[in-house]
């Protein structure tokens, strides 16, 4: 038995637990507040057999994994009329970190 | 030393945190929201002597341990007055989630 | 790889946290709620390379270390004016459990 503590993207978490949920892992969200200038951040506990391990990591890696996204960003330039030009900005997104821990018991009540 | 970590219900949670405070063992309550669909749970982390934590497991297992009870539900009858008559109804509440972790180093500051 | 699992009293949290991040290490702050009569603690969760665990241990007593403060409490005497007169009172404050546990498995995503 392992223990997967999976600290992910606020914006991933609703995803990356339902495709958990999916596959038939059981998952405990912590209300993370995330450290400072890091807020957003959402910590998942999974319980998995040694043998499905790869299995949930599969699962966060396809969900959270870094990517790029283009935003409307504040233009420092003002388009001719005066009127506010955002102009699209390409930002990186998600991210996670996972540490998988040995689980000496495991017991359900 | 040993690390227990256990989800329980939210409804359990008073009881045992309190049954393992009279033993003397400590208990930091983290505030957990569920995954979706298994709200309300609580997480709470013990740290324990190896020789003790079967004494944490039993009292973990006396307060949580699934069980049945009744409730007042709603009825999809009504009585002849009209009246809604709530049937009771027997529902499984309980359970927990346990993990004891091997802690390679421990330290009270 | 390690995972160092510290609780701290809030009124720490903040420095602990700040002192961490400047030496480069990443730090995830969960809500902690505390046990009955223990309100007030936060959990931190740092994963760190071995080699730096005590480094990481060295800023944690730095900061939390228990010490005494001395704080104006009620007095049950009163002036002979009637107003109400604080006397200073010596209290213990800070300290923390730090749980030091193995990593099977590390993967930044
Ligand atoms: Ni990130
Ligand atoms: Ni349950
Ligand atoms: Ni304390």
């Amino acid at each position: 038995m392992k223990l997967v503590i999976a600290i992910v993207h606020d914006e991933d978490a609703y995803e990356v637990i339902d495709n958990l949920n999916d596959k038939g892992f059981q998952v405990t969200k912590l209300a993370t507040t995330g450290g400072f200038l890091k807020a957003g951040n959402t910590t998942l506990m999974i319980g998995v057999e040694k043998e499905k391990v790869e299995d949930v990591l599969e699962i966060i890696r396809n969900v959270c994994k870094t990517r790029k996204t283009v935003i409307s960003a504040p233009s420092p330039m003002m388009g001719t009329t005066g009127v506010y030009v955002p102009s699209p900005m390409e930002i990186t997104i998600g991210g996670a970190t996972v540490f998988v821990l040995d689980v000496d018991r495991f017991e359900k009540v």
